[in-house]
């Protein structure tokens, strides 16, 4: 049960989105430039980085939802999106996501963990300097997304089900668009 | 030396900020909202649990900025942004205050860490649902701008003078005004 009265039995982030309609919008702008708008990163690859750093905070609903997302937009599906939060250094991904992944998990220790010897990997590896910003942005995006979310004690549904259904709305019409199903702000109490 | 060439030499967040004006106008935004929009907690205050968060991440350059901002708005300056940074639980702060940075200490540390216990402490000495929230989300925000500020290595000036200088531009015109200042997005390299 959330530690806040939501108002609404929304899982996840979605309850609390309707609860504070002011601090959803920013939070689904970003996600929406992170995660979708145009980038050499493919939008399933940003989603995948997404889905791991959210498995590494044990985050339940974002790294199952972003899983789903990531799984409905790469060649594979699942069976990437599972073989990366197994063990990324053994997953059927490329060098260049590898990097990344294993830079992503650096920034989810924490900042000061990220080495020069890690970010040269993944440039070696063929990353850009924008796609190594974005990998660092996405991680640490997701570490804030992740304790918003466990942090108030949000429902999680169980199974991938539900997630894969929401899926496919947010593969076909993005974060952005959830801004305009939010109520009108509600006084703060 | 920044991991990435940003092209600037801006400390901080700013830097990153003007290497990526596209994920900037988010950032700026959220932080708008979360710390100084309409609130039952002061922007003062708000300030000063993102100088908390911060420097439980050791990140100098937001800790110190938000430090900085803080001590320009609360009655008690420094004197109370150092008090809380050695221990809250001595820091010249209300029980409320007190509460609410036992909570954001929590969130810091992952989101599974906040227990029902922590929530009840802060609403017993007079937090709301939406200070509650609030003060998560803003936590949460924190571990996501010290992970990027540090993740790639950005500058921080030593001492406090030049952050004082740019805290009195934050109190007067705030973070939403620094995305009229940012360049055309550049081509992704």
């Amino acid at each position: 049960m959330p530690h806040i009265d939501l108002a609404n039995d929304a899982p996840g982030i979605r309850g609390l989105m309707q609860f504070r309609p002011e601090t959803a919008k920013p939070l689904n702008e970003l996600v929406e430039v992170l995660l979708r708008d145009d980038n050499t990163l493919s939008r399933g690859e940003r989603e995948l980085i997404a889905s791991y750093v959210s498995k590494l905070n044990d985050c339940d609903y974002c790294s199952t939802s972003h899983g789903a997302y990531a799984a409905l937009q790469l060649e594979g599906g699942w069976t990437v999106v599972d073989g990366v939060w197994a063990d990324p250094s053994g997953a059927p991904v490329g060098d260049k996501m590898r990097g990344l992944l294993a830079l992503a998990a650096k920034v989810q220790q924490g900042g000061q963990r990220v080495l020069e010897s890690d970010v040269a990997v993944a440039r070696a590896a063929g990353a850009t300097d924008t796609e190594i910003h974005d990998t660092v942005l996405i991680a640490a995006a997701f570490c804030m997304y992740n304790r918003y979310v466990d942090g108030l004690a949000t429902v999680a549904p169980t199974g991938r089900a539900s997630y894969e259904e929401r899926g496919q709305a947010i593969v076909e019409h993005g974060y952005r668009a959830l801004n305009a199903r939010l109520a009108a702000p509600p006084t703060p109490t």
